[in-house]
């Protein structure tokens, strides 16, 4: 059994590893880091793991990493970076689900999280963690640097049209919608249940850091310079991110022919479906799942191609895709303890 | 035009108090206080009045308080009684939201609200605000408590049986459930939206400080001592409290004759609605009004009556039951700004 | 008073009617009808209205609309057309909440709606009825088009910027978000509550009927062909829509200067609240209102402008607009009946 | 591999039924039928199962049972005793999600529900399928009766004080309120999201079904008559049922003592877990699970025990039992396929 460690188990992003880790077949949590709950069991932090998962969380130490063969860290962006190098020193592998090791060019840091970057060589020894475009990279990866939330959405939405040459780069524009749970689990006034429920909103509509991760990716794809309009909002629900995908095609096309993009770009993906017209991508259906679902529609009268996508922002969005990416890393089969329901 | 002050402005029951006022024909708000908003323009803290309302919040100033001819205490209990005084001293008239003045019995504070409060003159003075049982006593009080809105939902179910002397009085059970804006508006995990948001259970289960206010109203109105078995719940929504109150009769009744109870108690007042079987209260028809909705039905296998009350916690429960005393206070029609919808 | 007749006043648009109408000082709800729950009082439908409006419910007769000064029709579009005719020769105003009558170009019907309007004399005669684009015509009108709520989000958003000539007319995102009681009464399987509940989906992607309606009214802004991708999407909860619009400039402008054609365009409008930065439309500011909260973000980066609105689908969107439009007609003070909160 | 055939595929019971059975390491699905979605594949009906479970749903054919070693019947009540004896013929074991074949005195049928019972020998021979508190006689049945969601939550919670012989069996209150999907998925005004969106309410308060089931158990349990007040409400939420249960002690115990009857009849259930004060369950910790979470009160001032037991009224209240039951029939370990998150 393969020993993991989670640093900063007990946010959302470490509970749904914790919730997806204790059913994986080849694995066995032995550590569990929390600094504000040390010395608690794991299900008096959250009750539902009563019975399930009672592991005691201990404050970060670097003497107990050893005890891991891999390390999660679900440590928020800033803090994540200072103890890095730290876990790469005690285990093989090192899944990083915070921003600080997914831009490349250290230099968009400064302007969109507010703190440097230049300088750490991990940054460039950094994987970026998104199977459906860097399988191949993440497979002999030592640090990982999951994707966020919105840019999986995002990029899994833009790949096909991107990779294939037929849409415009650089005039994209994402209308992004996410669940609370998105937020953290820290109690803020925004999101105190009564200001919330019943409620939508646009928030940080320039700034979000997630741009740069998409615009920086998005380029990859289509290799040449991306630009990227990305809007997020709050929705009243604890899980799910839909993204509205607008793009300009290079050349005409039917419906029909973007569809085939689609489908040949993903029918070998075990966690993206596509869904084929008249269907539509809803939170629901990819609640609790690794799934990523995806239809398109194209409309004639102003030649925009609209890709919507679906995921759960715990899971594909975070914590299943750093399954994944473990699954990867091991070699073992990519759906393993991944296939919930 | 009456000038009002409001005290504590910046809770959820200050905001309604707010809400109600800025259209009530007889008033105009003169002062709103604020320890931690102080400065800033009642917009700034709840958007929702841009253009409404934008007076400036103040800190709490003694001498501020002649501004106003009521006072309005919408300060948590606890705090409240510290400012009543002087409240009094600067007003004609002031009603208090809060706890501090509603038990008669002094010695009850120390168990069920921690603090002491034997001794306290004005503890006697105060009257005891719920229009429906107290109406004449009102009228002529300088201090009004206005009831709590667990309190509210109880004694309006429980009065046509108790004053008829054919209820039990000290084997009643009452299972409630109320919205979250009862919990207040201070961010704290367990009403972070995601922890609250699709969940339901009880809180408090022995202990709520509304019982004794329950069981002294209750005394007075059956004129025997009672009992009252407690137990409140939290809703996944923001308005409503509904009450399923479980009696026992002294003598058997039909379901008929037990509606004819509450129709000679009721008919007459403006904000009890009683409906008639197959009718049974939601909390959704009372949201965002002053009415409180009752039913019943007699349960012939287990001799027990069951009456259900709907009401809004933060209106009937709170601020609009407030104007429904200030209304009494000064003479006026009783609906006076009530009328909500 | 003027008597006012409401036709389908069952659903919820009708019933936001009736809440609107209950309270608005100058007139008095002479008629409802209603083909399912003729016979029952109002308050049997929704008991919400007990005690306050119990007028019996009819089926529609020609005979009884005279018993109306000015009538609304709240039918779904498609039947309003059948009636609206008669309708015109017994009252002096109609006031219609469908689609039916807000087209200029009778030929859009067939491809938008699915039925023909070409050759109907009252589709030319009827006129639009969004108060900050049109009052001038609106206060001599017959026959009132009360716009649909996704148009009024829309237009309200996009007025300053096209009358200004500032913004492309032909490169128009809106990207939609509307509540549930959008999707009108009738128990369908996508709107049971446990299909919808923590749910979010995009809907009619392409082929929506309010686009045309958009387009038609941008274009007269713009004085140029106006070509709108609209993409509306369901919110789990019951009112309020946000609409976020993407739009290109044709010469540059910083933020600051932008937010000045906002507020010359509307610091005079009773229901349009220009919201500065930071400061960001949330669909709970308004629910329940007749306001429309209007702001917007300039992006360097892309050369976008967002702008995003916010109403309550049932007001703004709906009832409200045509009380306003009632109190135009009727030469009453433009907010009479309509400072809700 | 056992082949299972689910009898009435498409409701809420018989998804959740899909959604534990495709994980299940023992079973494969080789029948689904439903009237209304005979032919199309079940990812059609819910595509969250797309890429998971194809099958395509068949019309109810006598001749395609034996294609089936076990099934399930998740027909409605009144319908499901209509197949019954035909699936006992076709397949060795049976078990049924409606009512039909739980209450023992069949002449209760006709009051609560409605139909006739009496002289159907299958009512004798089937077992009532709580294993809590008759996992013996589950082991060897054919017919199992699958209990009601609110009976589980009750039943669960009334056993350690009835069997124990410390409770009053026939005065017992149960206070209880599930999620939606517990009315079924058939699209009904009541349910229309619009109307039970931030909502809450009682219904059936005299006369619900789950009555008689509860009261033949727990006299079952208390070895004398048992008499129930049941009043059941519906939650704005999809899953979980919370029982508040009011129980009147023979003798004086402390809070200690009544942990410890709990402790010692529950210990050892995979399924049940008992939190200790201060711990209260919440719905939220068992949604998705077959865990019923239990803990009580002791209210020295009025003499009653506050039981409080929360479950997932489609898992632990039906589908996720069900498969417990058919662990119990095929001598499998119980928790197969049942450790859920």
């Amino acid at each position: 059994m393969l020993k993991i460690g989670i640093i900063g188990a007990t946010g959302y992003t470490g509970r749904e590893l914790v919730r997806i880790l204790v059913k994986h077949p080849g694995v066995e949590i032995s550590l569990v880091t929390s600094e504000s709950y040390a010395g608690q069991k794991y299900s008096q932090v959250y009750p539902e793991f009563k019975g399930v998962f009672e592991q005691v969380l201990e404050k970060y130490r670097k003497e107990a990493l050893s005890r891991a063969d891999v390390l999660f860290s679900a440590l928020p962006h800033g803090s994540s970076r200072e103890k890095v190098p730290e876990l790469l020193e005690a285990a093989d592998k090192v899944i990083d689900l915070s921003g600080d090791y997914r831009l490349k060019d250290a230099s968009l840091y400064a302007a969109w999280y507010g703190y440097e970057r230049e300088g750490d060589p991990l940054l460039k020894e950094s994987v970026y963690g998104l199977p459906e475009i860097n399988r191949e990279n993440i497979a002999g990866a030592r640090l990982v640097a999951n994707p966020g939330c919105y840019p999986t959405s995002a990029l899994i939405g833009l790949k096909p049209l991107l990779t294939a040459g037929v849409a415009v780069a650089d005039d994209i524009i994402i209308d992004a919608k996410s669940g609370v749970t998105g937020a953290g689990r820290t109690p803020k006034l925004p999101y105190h249940y009564p200001e919330m429920n019943d409620n939508f909103k646009a928030y940080k509509v320039t700034g979000h850091q997630h741009t740069p991760e998409i615009e920086e990716q998005a380029a990859g794809l289509a290799g040449e310079k991306a630009l990227v309009r990305f809007t997020p909002h709050l929705l009243p629900l604890n899980r799910g991110i839909l993204s509205t995908i607008y793009l300009k095609l290079k050349e005409p096309f039917t419906e029909e022919d973007l569809f085939t993009f689609y489908h040949a770009c993903y029918d070998e993906e075990p966690f993206v479906r596509i869904l084929d017209a008249p269907g539509l991508p809803e939170t629901r259906y990819v609640m609790g799942t690794n799934f990523c679902d995806v239809s398109l529609r194209l409309d004639d009268r102003t030649g925009r191609v609209i890709v919507i996508t679906a995921i759960d922002n715990l899971v594909k969005g975070a914590a299943g895709q750093a399954v994944q990416n473990l699954n990867i890393l091991m070699g073992w089969p990519e759906t393993e303890g991944l296939l919930m329901l």
